[in-house]
């Protein structure tokens, strides 16, 4: 277990430095909760100007305090903050939380403040939260720690630790995880991140055993590729629910490919959750549908749900959303419909979803709920009651808690007048979460399904190749930067892709309508004919571009013709003479290199899909083989791989193998900015797949 | 304004037959929800073996009644239920609520009880409510009618109007719009329909002065085509709101073509609830979400929406969901950001989402709302405000309330604490819509630009076409039902949509080898050359098309190759031999009747988009110009339309102008099952579209 952070979250005893006898101050509100919710250490209000605030002693600086301090909060005006963490360093203090606003985010003036206090934290060996953050909590009983200005004074104790980014997000969820009774294990604000990170909680709460659920709210990553690493790690132990805000694309950017265009910053987001087995949510209220759930049930075998209801609609309304989330709604067995039979009306139903109608009472809930439950082919349950006048609600609860069991997840929907509350809360209590509305069951059995296949997934293996050939890369960059050039020529980027060990189409370069018909007599015809130039990157508008040369007077008029045009522009400008690839899928293979994320591999079908669907996936390093077999079935025209319209199906080995092998180039060459491959022709068998067109950037 | 539903919603008197003595009984609670929320008429109990009930005087039956009796509430046993209704009819009573079950819901037994009751309301022009339902509500003052056993006794007055097919879902919303604070106008639950349907609710509610926006909850459609006539035209003056449930996929039809095979009921119900302009919800939560909107604010003139907020995370989120909804993030204009920079904090940020940070309290709300709200460039605002414990949020709300206004829709969203809940209330009460969460009050903005944008569609016209050669089309059908065939030929099908009005590439009917050069050389090479038959309906799958023939002699050999494979089959195949179309964009338009919808007319683009991406749009009769020009941009492959990939654009006044005969084909000819062209033809002229294969199959 983790105890890096252990003097944020583990103090024995806390100075609150900056500590104010105004009430309305944020320092006051920190103090106080500290007090309230009985901090089971020491606390030391800190002020040069005050002996007592809140009947505490008080003392002038951290240092005058003649006890150990592992814990210092600092809420101290600006001006004063850097001076303040010496003396905690001085002090001994291990632990510094800066409440303080006005560095980083208020611009470079900020900033340098910042940094001052950053370097002398790093100095002391200390670890810090903030600056401009709301504080820390951790509920564990032997710490009681409520070291935030938070109004939600006595949060309750639970299993769901969160990260907040945001001071105003973090303040809403306290409040309303309050309201909806869900317990927390730890939560921190983390402010400017100038020390502590989300990826630095992530590892913390990793092993933390009072920690079942990891919530995050993200504005921003500090460092998406070991966010990856981490939280794929931490994943597999235990749910972790982000949101993640801004999801605005980012502003144009350079782009010589598709690639480029198409791999926006959210594209990265999205593939970094998807890729870290984080369940990305779109909203507050999605992200405590899900933690509900995931906090309290335990994970299904499967996905298969029967639901039990004593009224049609809101049991149509949880099918409807179940199928639409791509869950099944089991088919319940003839044993577990005959046992269910006798202690139902006649009326009722007992396909699923199981309708007991209107008159079911506590014992008509407890039998149906134990019958679907010990169906070997149900994994879930979903309790749905139409609360009415004539029906004793709290029955009705014990009844499905009676009911549920057996290791199998159960979730509840209470319907109707609120006078149902006290059985609401009574099943709460008992560890189900309640929901108001059968859709939000739906959704939350989608989130404990979707992290069961998550657990279920091979890790899978990241390929390295050893018959890439290096020396050749090297020449072909290095020939490029010698010439200040951040383009290859065509010629330079298929031999680039060559020495990668990727497929080519049989290729030629010439320089003269001559050299051309000598290539086409070499590859074979027929031929494509294409300018090969570092300046002219978009060759097909510029009439660059000749296909399905049959013999060499084709080859000769389309040279002499495509490079008398080519060479106004680029008088360094020669020809590919490319054999047509034999008619395959065309797909696109590409790279790019975000400036954050890293590496971004892309797969889509050619043509269409990605001109005007846009229909691609994209991978952030490290890929797996595992990563690359999914892209391949992620995209919506994945049909067309196995073979629709007449194509033979596509050697999806191959295409792995292309795309393991752009991820291993990216990971050597760092240089590389974007590598694109629109299209490589995929055929059945790896000798038909080929590039047939190629780019290649590199910074200078 | 419609009288047709007074008998039942502005009675005079009621009277609640089957009343009970026994509290705990349905009638009970009928009576009980009469008196307490005060109906303003009589009531009168009618029980044979009671002579008071609740206090009030009781009737052996409706015609001791010495008063008149306008409407008659029944919750007697299945058995008596007829009887009662019979000697409603005799005294005159006007409107009838069956509250009994038993009836059309537990099959066929139940069915003869209920075709006997409406016989006899028929008979007496009574109107009836049910059976199997919970009820009907009017808030209105003047009549005060709780005649319902929901157990949200004392409903809100307000100006929403709900129609629920399911008794359960009626209590859960009931309940819940009591919590929010959400007022009704009228309310009924619909049970079997045996009379009053959905339809006639909306009718009725059309011109209601007390009824703002309507809510619907449907498992079923009585008559689609007269919804969509009723909720188009309603949906005009108020926003109609509706949740339709049993998304599942109709169960396997018998389909020979894609048009039949894609139009699932699913895909009709939204098409009927987008062409008659209904807001299609989710979910129960997302219609609250859109309803305490649209009951309360004003419909924005356009999509321009600005944010004011305290905190800048909430802030994002609201931005980011409007975004993703399509909406804008409007620019303040520097004016505007002038007006607002006195008023806040230096480091407040006066660009949109406008962040006044955390200090703000009442005074910078009013002065921020004021400004953007007066911005011309503004169309509507989102309020945003996260509770702190030093900041008075009723001084907030207040600034929110004055700062509101001009005519714009304003939304609230208030965080945290639950302390800001007298404040929330006051707003509520102000009549400004108050969320939990920012995605929220976005998605409510989307509703009300939603609903805008309905009001600004043109209605459009239904083309009427006078060169449809009605005799050659009624030879065509004849001829195939006299030889009681189900399927046309092709050259059938073919002649069929020429007569029509529709262009079909040039082709012949060819009965043999020298028949079919002889087309070949009337309608010019290249041909294709394929199978005409009623028997063998998947003609390429069985060698029975072959492609761009260049001469006579290919010809010969096909049409030799091709009738002797086919006529092994069926003996009276043909051929039909057709030039090849020039190159256009291959798009499918075709039709298909569903059984409870009527025509559902297609329009997508060929080949893989249809088959494997399933990207088409569908429209039900009637077809107006404007839907027939929305299909096209409807699909996401549209742009291809505009010629993409060296195609040339396609010609779309002839795609309208074919989608538009396909519908009055279908109008005029009710023996038409489904029609089918796949593909037409889609030129940069008339001229050069065409259909290109032809499809029709009749009902005998």
């Amino acid at each position: 277990m983790s105890t890096a952070l252990d003097a944020l979250f583990r103090p024995r005893s806390v100075a609150v430095v900056g500590a104010s006898r105004d009430r309305t101050s944020i320092s006051a509100d920190i103090l106080h909760n500290l007090l309230r919710y009985e901090f089971q250490g020491l606390v030391f209000p800190v002020n040069p100007r005050a002996s007592v605030i809140h009947s505490i002693k008080c003392y002038p600086t951290v240092e005058d305090i003649p006890d150990e301090v592992d814990l210092a909060i600092i809420a101290a005006p600006r001006a004063f903050v850097a001076a303040q963490v010496e003396s905690c360093g001085r002090k001994g203090v291990k632990g510094i939380v800066v409440i303080t606003a006005g560095f980083k985010e208020v611009g470079d003036e900020g900033a340098v403040f910042e940094a001052e206090v950053r370097e002398i934290v790093r100095r002391y060996g200390m670890r810090m939260i903030g600056p401009n953050c709301m504080g820390l909590i951790n509920t564990d009983p032997d710490y009681r720690l409520q070291g935030t200005f938070s109004a939600t004074t006595e949060p309750l104790a639970g299993n769901i630790a969160f990260s907040s980014q945001s001071g105003a997000l973090g303040e809403a969820i306290l409040a309303l995880m309050s309201q909806l009774g869900l317990g927390l294990s730890m939560f921190a604000s983390l402010g400017n991140k100038a020390d502590v990170s989300g990826n630095d909680l992530l590892e913390y709460w990793e092993d933390d055993p009072r920690t079942r659920v990891v919530l995050m709210y993200l504005e921003s990553f500090g460092n998406p590729q070991r966010f990856l690493q981490i939280a794929r790690r931490v994943a597999s132990k235990k749910p972790i629910l982000a949101m993640k805000s801004g999801r605005t694309a980012a502003g144009a950017r350079a782009a010589v490919s598709h690639t480029g265009s198409l791999a926006g910053t959210d594209a990265a987001v999205d593939t970094l959750f998807q890729q870290s087995g984080v369940i990305r949510c779109n909203s507050i209220e999605e992200m405590f549908v899900y933690a509900s759930a995931l906090a309290t049930q335990p994970i299904p075998k499967g996905d298969r749900v029967a639901i039990v209801t004593n009224s049609g609609g809101p049991g149509i309304l949880a099918t409807d959303t179940l199928v639409q989330l791509g869950l099944t709604v089991a088919p319940l067995s003839a044993a577990t419909q005959a046992r269910m039979r006798p202690h139902i009306a006649p009326e009722a139903s007992t396909v699923n979803p199981v309708d007991m109608i209107a008159s079911a009472r506590g014992p008509q809930y407890e039998a149906c709920m134990s019958a679907v439950i010990e169906d070997p082919d149900v994994d879930a349950v979903i309790a749905i009651f139409t609360s009415l006048e004539s029906i004793d609600s709290m029955a009705v609860a014990n009844g499905i808690i009676r009911g549920a069991g057996h290791g199998k997840p159960v979730l509840v929907c209470f319907m109707g007048k609120v006078s149902a509350k006290p059985a609401v809360a009574h099943m709460k209590a008992c560890g189900l979460p309640v929901y108001t509305f059968p859709e939000e069951a739906a959704h939350a059995m989608w989130a404990l399904v979707r992290y069961r296949q998550w657990l279920e997934r091979p890790e899978g293996r990241v390929i390295a190749f050893d018959d890439i050939d290096r020396a050749a890369i090297d020449r072909l960059i290095g020939g490029a930067r010698g010439e200040g050039r951040k383009m290859l020529t065509l010629a330079e980027a298929q031999r680039l892709f060559e020495a990668c060990g990727i497929h080519v189409a049989p290729w030629r370069e010439a320089a003269s309508d001559l050299e051309a018909v000598e290539a086409a007599d070499t590859v074979g015809y027929p031929v494509a004919l294409k300018v090969s130039s570092a300046v002219i990157t978009h060759k097909s508008d510029t009439g660059g571009v000749k296909l399905s040369l049959g013999d060499p007077d084709a080859v000769a008029r389309a040279a002499a013709e495509v490079l008398a045009r080519a060479r106004d522009t680029d008088p360094a400008a020669t020809l590919v003479i490319q054999r047509m690839a034999p008619k395959g899928t065309e797909v696109i293979i590409g790279a790019t290199r975000d400036p954050k994320f890293g590496p971004l591999i892309m797969f889509g079908l050619g043509g269409i899909f990605v001109e005007v669907l846009e229909d691609v996936a994209f991978r952030l390093q490290p890929l797996t083989d595992i990563d690359a077999a999914e892209m391949l079935d992620e995209i919506k025209g994945a049909p067309l791989l196995d073979g629709a319209r007449g194509h033979a199906p596509a050697d999806r080995a191959t295409l792995r193998d292309v795309l393991l092998r752009i991820n291993a180039l990216l990971t050597m060459y760092p240089e590389i900015e974007e590598v694109d491959m629109n299209p490589f022709m995929a055929g059945p068998t790896p000798g038909a797949s080929m590039a047939v067109d190629a780019r290649v950037r590199i910074h200078r």
